[in-house]
């Protein structure tokens, strides 16, 4: 056992230092290449539709044979629609402006230099995801469109497709003359993969964690890379005194109705009291039609009194379903203050029509996105207008928020001189 | 023992819970009453003058007494010059524009929402560095004007000087009205606070380590926390045969004779074949008439017959003195080559007339400076324009290079709407 995890690390150990040498080579490639490779990937997926399918259908059978549940079996499929879905993201991603080499802010100094920002790839990037074989594609596309050279680790219930798919991507590099290594799938299905993955800083230089929350704290207790991580989506939106009550009830309403399983949905509704009695009854009503279950506080309750108590976990819980707490505050301060506790510094959003709470709610609340009469459900990369995402980050460093492809950068300085001395 | 050590980590603790309130009221503070404290703490240090010198004087006796060597004792005193500078250094430091709440890259999408990028405080800050007490000023300046609250921890033998403008930062912080845990001073030289400092994920969010590479190095393998580290800063020139000659000596004597102790000084030269008969006679005798030890290959010695042999380690050496290794090679191809495998990601530089050149090697070279006909010297935050650095970034997630205030943030997402659904 001990010696086949040695083994396990001694090939990931291969796969990270051929991921570095090919990452050397990408940093340089050019717009072109990249996407003609980008291209080519989606070309190889649609025209290989019956492989794929033939290996997904392997899975699919050992999945059910595994008694996986339907939600899972369902993430897992290929069909028509996924295949082709895969194949434009990938020609999206090509469309995006490449990232690389962008050189920004340069300026002249009093030494005479020109001093400036060069917009590089981080280098080799880990990425370890679930169930979804279609992440392995969209993945490989974002992480090849910002230079980075990248090891795909998927779930073990989808390796057939994953393998199936690295077909195809290999292809596509093929095509367009760049490293087979910009792109590694891993094969294996032996969690020593993962631990070996995460430890070793010398070969890769950040883990994209993709998953449930127990997947990404598990990853990062035990990562020595860098982790860009995606806890909890605990999105409030707090309806001011002075909001627009029209526009509150339909933004409250689509934060929470838009999508339920979704990060950016709203998990706790707070409202200024003395606007409470003109929003909280019709928009209990209308929630409640729509079969959403309500937690709520005392004096919510006295105004909904179809809604149950709230209990102090249900502040501090992101339900991914059709349920909602409810909290009656006294003002913004205090809406500020519950946020501050109980969110998760994902996506918090103010409706208001007052300039300066709106100014003071998006200065003063600690979240990765904040939004001002907008319904927190937009907190995504396409909505933002980044053309891919790779994961929402929830940590401070680096990048907070939706992650493109410009977030799987950094900037290293250019100066330029003309035999300028010190 | 175990309980003593138990009782600093508690405190430590203590001090991180406190720095992490204070952070949030930081975050929120104006511009103004952040520059209020700079002034007030450079007066304060300035009026206790006095104060100061003779606790650092008690600092200085003990440092004799342990036979510290000349270069650390130089480094512990608070000489006139030194207070001034550190007053003047906040002074700069108040006068730079506030990079906290910046909002950029506001564009509409199709949704109607307006989205952009607010830039804000990664939150609390350790600095662990070593001996110089002007430390303490300089790293409490420049996390308190990008809004971070910070913990900082000197070195064992400048604890009673870093006590003393403890004492005037507090005086500032308070005239300003900031509170008090924006700025901590550990004041215990037991060891274990350092290990408590950097295991806190939840109270500290980034260590900035400031020191020698064993410090460094230390710190980020033990470190929980994610570390901006600088290790070596083993620089190169490269002389193009298409170099001005000119131009070509005097950038590189600059580079290596400005001061020998810093980062950016040039430790390998690279020269081009064809052209190395016209640059090495003439820059070799220069050097040497100036004191430097040339280590150099065969190609170097024909044409400069005083070099010594360069061994393999030569290549991979940050002598922060007056030596320097010089390699003879046959193109831009072999020098990026050469730097790829022995350079150390810092500050590297080509001399050049020829633009194709000049552009290959800012894209390909993969440090965190990379400059045209110019100085490798010239890589610090001042030239660069920071105002301000706390260190160099030799890492690649987050920042690259010369880290001044805008280092010390991230950016959230701002999005504006008008009752906006999806």
């Amino acid at each position: 056992m001990d010696s086949e995890h040695g083994e396990v690390a001694a090939s990931i150990r291969e796969l990270g230092r051929r991921a570095r040498e090919a990452s050397k080579l990408l940093a340089a490639a050019d717009s072109n290449a990249k996407n003609a490779a980008l291209l080519a990937i989606a070309d190889a997926l649609q025209d290989g539709r019956a492989a794929l399918q033939s290996e997904n259908s392997l899975d699919m059978q050992a999945g059910h044979e595994r008694n996986l549940d339907a939600a899972l079996l369902d993430r897992l499929e290929l069909s028509e629609a996924r295949i082709d879905g895969m194949a434009s993201g990938l020609r999206q991603v090509a469309a995006l402006p490449d990232p690389v080499g962008e050189i920004t802010d340069m300026r002249y100094r009093p030494s005479g230099l020109q001093v400036g920002k060069m917009r590089v790839p981080l280098g080799v990037i880990g990425i370890i995801y679930e169930s979804r074989p279609n992440v392995t594609a969209d993945a490989a596309a974002i992480c090849l469109k910002s230079g980075n050279a990248s090891i795909l680790r998927g779930g073990s219930e989808a390796v057939r497709s994953n393998i199936a798919i690295a077909r195809c991507i290999a292809e596509g590099l093929q095509h367009a003359d760049l490293p087979a290594a910009a792109v590694s799938v891993v094969g294996t299905t032996d969690r020593a993969a993962v631990g070996a993955l995460i430890q070793m800083t010398d070969y890769v230089d950040v883990i994209v964690p993709r998953g449930g929350k127990g997947l990404i704290q598990r990853i990062s207790a035990d990562a020595r890379v860098p982790v860009i991580k995606h806890l909890d989506g605990i999105c409030h939106t707090y309806i001011d005194d002075e909001a627009d009550i029209e526009k509150a009830i339909a933004v409250a309403f689509n934060a929470k109705t838009y999508r339920y399983g979704i990060c950016g949905a709203m998990e706790t509704l707070l409202v200024a009291q003395s606007i409470a009695a003109d929003v909280l009854p019709r928009l209990g009503e209308m929630l409640i039609g729509q079969g959403v279950e309500l937690r709520a506080c005392d004096r919510t309750r006295s105004l909904v009194p179809q809604a149950i108590a709230a209990t102090e976990q249900d502040w501090a819980t992101e339900y991914l379903a059709p349920v909602l707490s409810i909290r009656v505050v006294d003002d913004i301060d205090a809406a500020m203050q519950h946020i501050g506790q109980y969110g998760s510094g994902h996506t918090d959003a103010i409706i208001t029509e007052n300039l300066s709470r709106a100014r003071r709610f998006m200065r003063e609340v600690d979240s990765s996105s904040v939004m001002v009469n907008a319904a927190s459900c937009f907190a995504d990369g396409f909505e933002y207008g980044l053309g891919a995402e790779i994961g929402i980050s929830t940590d401070r460093l680096h990048v907070r928020g939706p992650v493109g492809v410009e977030g799987l950068t950094s900037q290293k300085y250019v100066v330029i001189g003309d035999g300028t001395t010190r």
